[in-house]
């Protein structure tokens, strides 16, 4: 139990270290007889995936999820689905030279105060790497939550310090930042390009809407719905912070104007919440957004200690992306959906 | 399993409603020989009730823990510690008037939604005061980990716009606000007072930092140390947003700026990070900031519908802080503990 | 997580020591709406209360269980339900002649050597007290299965060498060694009260039948019906064995003599299996037999060591059942409910 | 949550239909820096690969465990481990005749109740093959386990009505009925062949000795050593029974009988108690025996019904060990090591 699974009864294992022969994923509590489209499992890893754009690395990973088991022509069988994805290239570098020191910004330093031991290949289980695992899990997920009509979308509100100012979901995809405004991806991008050309890298700020949610989902003590959430994606190397419908705005608003009154027909006039009171869903759009830090792979030259604590520096070569907003998003979209999946099921019990 | 339980080794699981008989805790895997100090959990019991200053409301909890099990003689057994904790005055008021309608801000549509049942009296299960048996399961993590030399203070860093400037935590309990600033303090309760006066309430930012964490806690992928604590704060009602280090400000931060170099000793220059890297505990003090949403139940008149989905409006009466940041605090040092006893327990096991 | 939780979705945790303040438990997971019916829980803390007849210890429990939370005007609220059960005669005895031996028979030794630290009052968490709690949260499973035509019955089918011949559950309750054979139950109760006269105990087995269960419970690896079943019960003191269906005797038979033909209507001709094929139920009575050792607290003198590891010998005073069969059955019903109200919940998520 | 994870601290995840494409599991919680020996669990997976005499089937399954993650250089990561197992000759039979109908002792009908879809093909996700993930998970723990010098034997202590009278563990590997005496073995393979001639099968009692288990493993109330063994050998299919030390002859003995007396230096003069008291390991040897049903599939003809609930007969052809018993002995092994694994790491947390 180090910590490699999530959910309760929508249950996934993954593993994989970046470099080792595969990552994969086993998910467990898929209901029977939902059908199971491998190219939209396909097309998600396809989304996350290096090598799309001039904003991301150059790696040219195949990423070919291969199912192992609990689908059956084409329909999930209620055991457990396994798929791995082959990393392709795990031989190719000679990564020794990062054996005798921590990266800044990285956990290796914690890894090697942890197990006295740590594949530094490519940052080992640490990888962002990692995450494909959970998008091949998330397309199953959401492929159950859309036969209900929840639709999750997610998208770059923010990168280095420039900010989406308007809202088309349709153009999400037709811009290499992910910006749901056309015109800020654009100034987006060259503020990443320009973090590049310098060695640095850009932070930003990622958003996410949920539709389609009925209301009472959520478990109201501990496993509210928005702290599930906040832990899934504070599970995501990278990720700083959360906020819920106005989220930090609310600290500063009186009770009178933050809460969301309602209107016949159990609408609510406003949404500051977020779709979320008191850990369960309202029936409304829930949408929250993430702070995503900068890079910590940068070519410039950083001072770090080596294993025996003397002052060095180091300087990181190689593939990485000067801003990871862009890849994160479906990966953000799969971690929401693993968490709804599993509050569906839950509220099965409920009553 | 409708989510009453945290941790995974250090487990506790929480029960009661606010005007049902009592409320409770069973604390399952607190190791055996820890001395259990009374007196310290009447005293974090204290810091939480209502009623010691302006800023918190009237009602005159005794709030007595009574131990029922798995001490003797001011030890720990190994054995489950329950702990209850009697609602006195649990008949004294009619709450009929809110049986038929849902109070903007709060769970009671979510509720009705999810169980078609719900405990009206004082939120039920939703209420705040669900919370006191947080505090005294807090109060058993802090003992454990006090004795490993890990310390954790909350704090008020802003109420109703106000910031603390100065950070001496040595006045936090000497001002009604918990403010480490006392000017700010004053100034926060002033804030506080004004909106009560109008029938309104303030929301606030809190502030925790945790010190004598040794490098290596935390699980590295889905149990990352700040995904458990975000999972815990976000599981506290009002709270709508974390960020860990930097938090937001990351997102505007070039890689150079925002990596913490590391220096001679192992020691890190910087703690733009919070003190977690990759998920896991650098050994530098962990600190993260809380948004808290101004308090719901205000007395101004509020539209909102019934059970039937009428428009209507509602007036809340009685007893409500106008900010819950000053009681919060208590409650989230005590989930930090319960989050830190986990992994610290875990780690026993990952060599 | 020193293991005191129980179930997955349906799932129960509980504490106390034989002479602390109270036992109890938490029931988190029934779902919203079912009625509770306090009498039928006080009806079967009285089936396991001892002092009811001369099989039993005279110990006078009143055993009162006091519902703190979770149902409202007798009707389950969906929020985790704790129930508490005070121990009146906790001071009552001087326990300081076990504190530095171990009882032949009895958890002493591996607790002394788990936990460092025990209660030795009345055998502490490891007295068969403990099952009260497992009583009560049985009840309410119980409430739950039965509006769904599921019912559970336990009894003696051996004592002391004497087997029940007949099988009319009708009179189980009608005799005080519980066995379904008014005459049998004489021969066996004469047994008991032999042992008892001689300061010696004595082993029965029992047997469970659960009928009303729908094919398809169970889950197909690892949380096979049987296989939580035996996980429960072997969780009982004193219960040495399970075997389902005709068990023992399989490891005797051909396939063509112990394989359950089907017929017409999906019914099975015989049922070799006890009602559970490949870990899920096929419709059929499940039945099951337990093994139960004789009481390890005999009044003879025994030979044993002290904390020191040097010989000595001890002779148990005080109350104790000479055969715990009679007593265990409500027990035994219990945890059967407690795995068929989780597998009945888990059920609503296969598909 | 199927059901397919097992374990708390040390937990395995498990997949893989008969002949989908793939068998695994993903191992979670094994310590850093434990060597793990590949050619270990070959020679494991060997030991439960069939085909090796005329007493198991000729499929000749290459069963080679792949390895891909967790693992750098031979020794374990502390990251999870996952671990497949490719199905060679998944379309090797035509297996339609099989999907309208029920094969009795067979989970077929339970499966169709519970998911409404299942793959027929050799049992889908009930068939003995998933058991090949047990036998890798479980090489792991034996390798764990064994460098504290914990040490597991399982054997045939009966097949078919032959009784093992001798017990030598060294020739267990030396005769196919894998017996502890050589010369019953030769019986016992006679009878297996007698009913393989027949078209029938044969049942039998494995036994499973672990030696070097220290005090103080398991956990007082549910998680008790043998309830937790119980629910892991009753988790595996064809086993009807379980019991621990002298077991259900336990129910026929007086206390003073059944009781294991101490002596000077902790040591037990008996071992009735099978190593376990009150859930909790005393030190001394740990064994029990376990009923193995006869193989349900048989070549006789056999009464059962068609999906419609249709009376047929069935006769089933194929590759079918007409007894289970010398091939599930490395997964009892297996299991067995899971459990123990699971106790050594939370022992770490109990004080």
């Amino acid at each position: 139990m180090s910590g490699n699974s999530f959910g309760t009864v929508f249950k996934v294992t993954t593993f994989g270290e970046s470099h080792g022969a595969a990552l994969g994923v086993i998910v467990d509590g898929m209901p029977a007889g939902i059908p199971v489209d491998k190219a939209f499992i396909d097309a998600e890893m396809a989304r996350r995936r290096p090598g799309q754009s001039k904003l991301a690395t150059a790696r040219s990973e195949a990423d070919q999820v291969e199912i192992l088991s609990g689908v059956l022509d084409g329909v999930s069988l209620g055991t457990p689905i396994a798929m791995i994805i082959r990393n392709g290239d795990q031989h190719s570098k000679d990564y020794s030279a990062l054996e005798n020191i921590f990266r800044p910004g990285h956990a290796d330093y914690g890894y090697h105060c942890k197990y006295g031991i740590r594949d530094v290949r490519g940052g080992g289980r640490s990888s962002g790497r990692e995450t494909c695992a959970r998008v091949a899990a998330g397309a199953l997920a959401k492929m159950f939550l859309r036969s209900m009509g929840i639709d999750i979308c997610a998208y770059a509100a923010e990168i280095g310090g420039v900010k989406a100012e308007s809202f088309d979901f349709d153009v999400i995809e037709q811009n290499p930042a992910r910006s749901p405004d056309l015109q800020a991806g654009e100034l987006m991008a060259a503020k990443v390009a320009e973090a590049a050309a310098n060695g640095d890298s850009v932070g930003g700020i990622v958003g996410c809407v949920v539709s389609g949610v009925p209301a009472g989902l959520g478990e109201p003590v501990f496993d509210k719905l928005d702290a599930r959430l906040a832990y899934a994606m504070l599970g995501l190397g990278g990720v700083k912070g959360i906020e819920f419908g106005v989220g930090f705005k609310a600290a500063k608003l009186s009770g009178s104007e933050n809460n969301d009154p309602m209107s016949a027909g159990f609408e609510f006039v406003t949404n500051n919440a977020g779709g979320i009171l008191g850990g369960i869903s309202t029936g409304e759009e829930i949408y929250f957004d993430l702070a995503v830090k900068p890079t910590p792979s940068i070519s410039q030259e950083q001072e770090t200690v080596n294993k025996a604590g003397e002052n060095t520096v180091v300087k990181i070569t190689g593939r990485h992306d000067p801003c990871i907003v862009p890849r994160i998003i479906p990966v953000v979209e799969a971690m929401t959906a693993l968490v709804l999946a599993d509050f569906v099921l839950l509220q099965r019990c409920a009553k």
